[in-house]
């Protein structure tokens, strides 16, 4: 029933690789299927000003695509002198789901930005840029450990992001640009590993849907969420 | 328990009056309690470039705030050059909802923007910008239909939204501005007349919360709409 | 002979409101007929940087149109990314309009900004904004004297403002849009309570005029400020 | 008593030299004294699309500044990336008042831009620019009637201006830098060949003045503009 | 004596991976040691404004960085509402160089888009990415000879550039980061496979070199390029 | 051969004029044949914030046109909100060529900033903008010594700059604008008295050119910044 032959329930294949950027103090490339994003994670001692002071951390996200990284090259932000409405959304919403799972208080006067940029797009740019923006700042913030200025990693959960829709009346797991350009709802779930919930968003595109259609696109976000926080687990050796 | 000394799933007086604005071809002065904004629809027979020639129409939103709508003055964002990021989330949410109820089709080639400016910030403008909207576009398609425009007003269904969130451990309907800064989770609903969900959007404030809290939420969000969609009836004189 | 059947030298039924936006340190809605402002006047205990260190104050204006305020929906600013020019020559005038009737070195290092938004629109709309800021002005300096923050307020004099113009030749009070737009002549008088000038503005629309006509044009203004300066008197207050 | 040396009513020396900018279809160098401003006037055959199709003319004009043509260097305002109020304000005068004295319909649907760069400034940078700008259009006008554009220079008169101020509550015409950054008022008359009115700005920079002291400086203004207005007809040898 | 121990005529391990950009019509990511460039060529069937109609082709570049490209995060052009004056300096520079080779006649009325984005910095990523645009240049055009469009690919010679430099008044070629920033001049040749010049661009960081200096940067320019135009050949099964 | 009826190796005339703008530290107006720069050099006791506290001095350029300074006017760039990547590219030119002269230590924490603004083009406008640009830097450096902020000028060498081109296949000297527009290669010079080199561009406009050209373009240009810095040695009165 899908485009791609893959179960109402079925994931993408999914890979994250550590280290990709040279210079970062952490860094993931993840790919949900064809949707690729380079995450890269920036540690600074110093804090923005509203926050200065106070002893506390900050973390907060930035987002980009490439211009081709659509089917139809789109014009370069930095080129048209403004971010866009949608990007603005997504970056806010990466730096939200990021903070969710952190300790400010336990990260004293440092600040991490991680830059998520969509090297290939299709479909749920913004879930697989939570999860792998999750895996870089979790290395970096290790790296603050090794280099003596944390005693410890201040997260409290890892955290993880998942669309789900309704696509031909059916609910789907992970939807990809196809599915998502012609799906009667969108859901963006975003859980920690103990299944609490960060962000929901969902849009009805067309007409809107029920209460027991939301609940189970829940629940696939439940399934689709504890595959990708355990393969963070795998890539971060956690115990 | 409210610093307001409502019961938890009691909203704050709401009151609509329309025609506030002697221009618009339709409007409404919303009121949710301390929040007030006015919500203005123009009319204009001629869609975006993007659409033209489809022989359907279009619906969307602009929201501003006035510097001192809020207790400190905000920098105004025409001096400032840019909408926020805040700004443009508002404006997108407002659209889509509106659009959800709208049988663009049946409008043919003609464009209603409806403008949402908060006079005074209390908590809540963006779901009182919705519920507001929903108003002044039904009096502007209603013009239409009075000009001979349209035979009659295409809308399938009311819109309205509400915030709920929970407040020291507390699901709590409406959150005021006192509440909103405190709340552990804040989520907004938008929902039809009859209870079909157009939007959610929820977002843990501090740690994540759990699917039942959730459901607490969208149990009292159902019976906030209710009350303003029979408020939306009432000063629209629909059956 | 004018449009609204008003005598040549009548103004506009005006009315002022005080304490309109519940956050302002002074705020006042002022009506000139359908032209509706509303001025909120907010105190800062900072001054711009280029003034800091000597000991006196400021006082600044910003001015603005929501976007349905005209017959005609205009662009928001903000969208646009920025103000127009007629935008800024208004807040200028009323800047300096306020200035002229404040001690600033009175004032010590504290700054009022107030902010003049146009809610609906039918001529005249700098002018009102000038009378109804002086209002809140006023206000905002009076809370400073309640707050013990100023031993007096330091205003030296009362500051209003009317348009004139010539109106198929006739010399004629207080425009509204319809006269205004087919004018021959349009000036605005911005006077004190002790009838000296503080700004005066005029244009010939289309072809020069001559002398004689300005001096009517300013006997119709001292008439129409003494009307506006009474006013204010009454809502403040003053002896 | 003024700083220059000069009588109350004496104007800086003026000069004007035409033909200053070799691609312009006309220029004009103007001098007031240190006051230099280059004019030079662009004539296209098209008008601004809001004017399109009705078969008349338009008059525009754009206003800089160097930015060492002051004692302390500005910033450059193509680096800042906006043009400030103040000189939007004085391009929009220049526009007006060229305007005031042509007579669009007989244009026929073309366009003239004169942009009035000031190359060094000694206070009276708007008069000075309106006065040569005005050489400029005539030269751009006269330059169509040569190529048989238009059957005759459709200019209903000529137009200068010049400011008058109180200083140290003398009222003296044509204020240098000096003068003007202590003057008590500061007005510029806007004024035809024929004496009539097309622009009066006044303001007054620290208290309210009276109306007598107005008519004073508006005598001077008079004055002065024949001045001027005889310079042009001599520049431009007109009968 | 290089901080890389490479010879002074050594380039660093160059690599060519096409296809890398599943939407491109033509893509290539180079790498120059830890300097790594992603090139995606789009091809539309229209042309910009100013040459439309004229029956012939055009080529054109963007360039831009990731923020943590580099050793210390850079602000996002995007964010930062402009891009800088090097990076439009540098997209100018690309384009003109893949024009150089470009039989834009022959094109017919077709634009090609090069897009640049440096995933990874270590000195020369302008040489870099005009050496991978050719490649993905070269690739979409033989798409469109693939997809009937054109009858051949209208290239006449092959362009790729490499910077030369004096470090420790050595003649180097290839900079690297550490010898960029610390090098006596740096120079950057574009060059053809039949070695003619594209472009030179040569820069004295601190005091001036001489012709013989000169002369030895561009003897090695050539050995680089023709290592890099063989690489294009063999990635590309040029004959 | 060529359109003005120069010689291959003859420069236009060229004249200097100093003491142009009264306000600046130096000055200098400089005319290629019909390319007039106004250069105006500002210094300034204080250095920008990324050189602070270092003890040593910094020298930069601001490039600009009068829009009607060329045949067809171009937009403003203060009106269209920002600078062209042709004006920041010439700006930095100018820039990087004054510092590679100036001994920035011995400046000590001094700013110069030479505008270099185009009263007229015909061709060569960044050549002419450098070595007028040398002479006002003299001047202000020079001024600086007689107000006893320095010892001595800080110039270690002059620094002139003069365009080379292949037009119709003959090596031509400092192209006028109809030259610039039909040449088969453009390159541009920046040379110091000693004959070292501080920058090289050269461009092909249509097809790559050889060594053995570029290296005649390197004599003539030889030649032309020759009688430069003779011509700045006798304004400057150096010995």
């Amino acid at each position: 029933m899908r485009p791609s032959g893959r179960a109402l329930d079925q994931m993408r294949p999914v890979s994250l690789e550590i280290g990709f950027a040279k210079h970062a103090e952490g860094s993931c490339l993840i790919k949900f299927g064809d949707t690729h994003v380079l995450c890269a994670a920036t540690l600074e001692e110093r804090v923005p000003p509203w926050i200065r002071g106070q002893g506390k951390g900050w973390v907060t996200a930035e987002y980009g695509m490439l211009p081709r990284a659509t089917n139809t090259r789109m014009q370069r932000e930095a080129a048209r002198g403004k971010q866009s409405g949608r990007t603005q959304e997504i970056q806010r919403l990466i730096g939200r789901s990021l903070r969710a799972v952190t300790d400010l208080e336990a990260m004293g006067e440092m600040q991490i930005t991680v830059d998520c940029d969509v090297i290939q797009a299709d479909g749920g740019t913004r879930t697989a840029s939570i999860t792998g923006a999750y895996v870089a700042l979790h290395l970096a913030l290790r790296s603050a450990v090794e280099r003596g200025l944390l005693p410890s990693v201040p997260l409290i959960d890892q955290v993880a992001a998942v669309s789900c829709g309704l696509y031909k009346q059916n609910a789907v797991l992970d939807l990809d640009y196809l599915e998502d350009s012609s799906a009667e709802a969108d859901t963006n779930f975003v859980l920690t590993g103990a299944k609490g919930i960060v962000e929901i968003q969902g849009t009805a595109e067309d007409s809107p849907f029920s209460e027991d259609q939301f609940m189970e696109l829940m629940d696939l976000a439940k399934k689709g969420v504890a595959e990708l926080v355990e393969l963070q687990r795998q890539i971060l050796e956690l115990e």
